[in-house]
């Protein structure tokens, strides 16, 4: 369901997002998460990841630049957060792309309870091991298809899974949700699932174990800041998108969200 | 003491300012130096190290997102720094949040003498060793507590102490400076303290041994590039601001240097 | 020669460019990639590097903050390409600057052949070992000095060698080419070389062999690029450049670049 009072328990409690993430959209995924009024942390050193996954409110974990130092660093965070209670996302950024990263998400997902896994069409299927045909079906529409395969993805993985595209699924196993906000602008730039999934970060910290409609949420108050964003932009103004991004994440009021979501279950 | 004129050094000698720094604000700390007139090399290799140090003019480190590699890195560039006579600036981020940052920062400050340590209150008082009661105490306000604060803590770590936020204080155990300049914006943006500590290293190249004044007029050059920035923005133009502050620190001269600072001793 | 069309084989083919590259200008590059049209990829681990250089149409191999863990993947990344028959590109940032980086160089040069070479004056002088006096000669002039500097450097290298400066040159031991589009912002903005680089690599991937004729349409697309994105910006406005910079990669077109050419033979 969709929360958008939340973005302000967001901007109240400035909960401590630890990332633990690729070394591409780090600064990216830091200044939107401070944008929407979280306060980021991003680290990858195993050394300090007990007390870090302690002191956070959740824990976002991307595969996008993997080395072993930072696997470990996942485990002992994710582990920690755990025990804590406190929510951990899985970006599987790429999972198709090489075995090194399918056996590190597939070590992360036995070793670590996650709170929502988020991820593209593609990324979904290879780690729900859905053997989807990606030929002829439009990822993106919101097609029966797309929102079985999301659903199957959510039953196996037993959690929470959100896979963003042109239109966003969320499932959980139970219900679905399709949230049709957004802008074509967004897969042209680098980092925007990234942020996306430390903005699921951010509102599963005040969720209060109510997952499924942290990811509603994010992903309806993200894809309105990118409306937001793109409103009066070219299709070809990609720099000038990420930096407005930025502003309308800091921008955005509940009252944007509750005129603009497209929100179906 | 206030040195406006040290802006056309550092654009005349375009000093070259190695930063071992964190992954997340590197490329913003390597565009705000080259817009000030700097030439910034990043490097976190040990291994070139002896050379890098040697032929720069300033050593920044910054201990945002640790490694074991990077950590030696710090050491023999600091060390090297030391022994050819360049100032060596130490950024203390988030030293708070784990004993691995804690005791790395304890190893740094026993091997290397610092010209300036930039930080904001709370890395300040934690590396000080100050029981600094945060409670009710506006840190930014050059009230007589952080005032006091700052200056205890350049005593104890004999060195110029610089501690950024809303009202900048600057002491070396001797004098005590207070800077005004600055802008709402600064918090809101990932790396502006970063950058704030690389400025230092561009200032401190030129200042031959004034690691005071070379704080001082960091503070009060970076702190009007914010306020020129942030003309005309609201506050939520975050993202726009961060881009901006890069177009300020370029345009800059002496004459708003002089026009605009805020200094009191 | 200039081959203008081959950028609407760029945005039609989408060539995957893996890019082992610095952790400083990363997101940068990934997004300059992605709004030519290409699809990046960023990966340092070599776990991976069989499988990704394989799937890739170019590797890019940029030395600008070299580890060892890297320096394994540019090499296993770069012999997979080489096996596969996909173009590499090099770009020996700073190999002047310590032994580490020359001995890197010096290794990558011996164990993979590359199609194109990047880099400024004095990199390429010193990747060459071409004893160049840069006292007294304008490296961006496209005199008969530089011209002469990047032939010799690619008969000693044997392969297409692209010196850029305010004057472009290539070189292929058989041809030269001079490329005088561009804009004096570029050497303010952090990343604009190792853009280029990427931008060589996604013209590569298109070109069918014809390196020199890639490197020559890189050089003068990227370079027309920053000029449309230059258009009434203050020379100080380097923020705000970097950020057009990316929207004019994107809608750059064929006439843009029939209409704006300065090439000469």
């Amino acid at each position: 369901m969709l929360q958008s009072e939340w973005l302000n328990r967001v901007r109240t409690a400035n909960p401590l997002v630890l990332n633990i993430t690729n070394e591409v959209t780090t600064q990216f995924a830091a200044n939107g998460l401070l944008a929407l009024g979280a306060s980021p942390i991003m680290s990858n050193a195993p050394q300090e990841m007990d007390e870090l996954a302690t002191i956070a409110s959740a824990v976002v974990i991307n595969i996008g630049t993997l080395n072993m130092p930072q696997i470990t660093a996942m485990l002992a965070a994710g582990k920690a957060a755990n025990r804590a209670g406190i929510p951990v996302i899985l970006d599987p950024v790429g999972i198709g792309a090489s075995r090194f990263r399918r056996e590190t998400a597939e070590q992360l997902l036995s070793e670590i309870r996650f709170a929502v896994i988020r991820g593209n069409a593609g990324e979904i299927a290879a780690l729900a091991g859905v053997n989807w045909q990606a030929k002829g079906v439009d990822v993106g529409s919101g097609s029966a298809d797309s929102i079985n395969m999301t659903d199957t993805a959510a039953k196996r993985l037993q959690t929470t899974v959100f896979m963003s595209g042109e239109t966003d699924i969320v499932a959980d196993g139970n219900r679905t949700a399709a949230i049709r906000n957004g802008t074509p602008l967004f897969p042209h730039i680098t980092g925007s699932g990234c942020l996306l999934s430390a903005v699921c970060g951010a509102f599963a910290a005040v969720a209060e174990q109510q997952f499924f409609s942290a990811a509603v949420t994010a992903a309806t108050a993200y894809g309105i800041a990118g409306e937001l964003a793109a409103q009066g932009l070219m299709p070809t103004q990609t720099g000038t998108f990420a930096v407005r991004l930025l502003d309308s994440l800091a921008a955005l009021n509940i009252r944007d969200i509750q005129q603009s979501a497209k929100v179906s279950l």
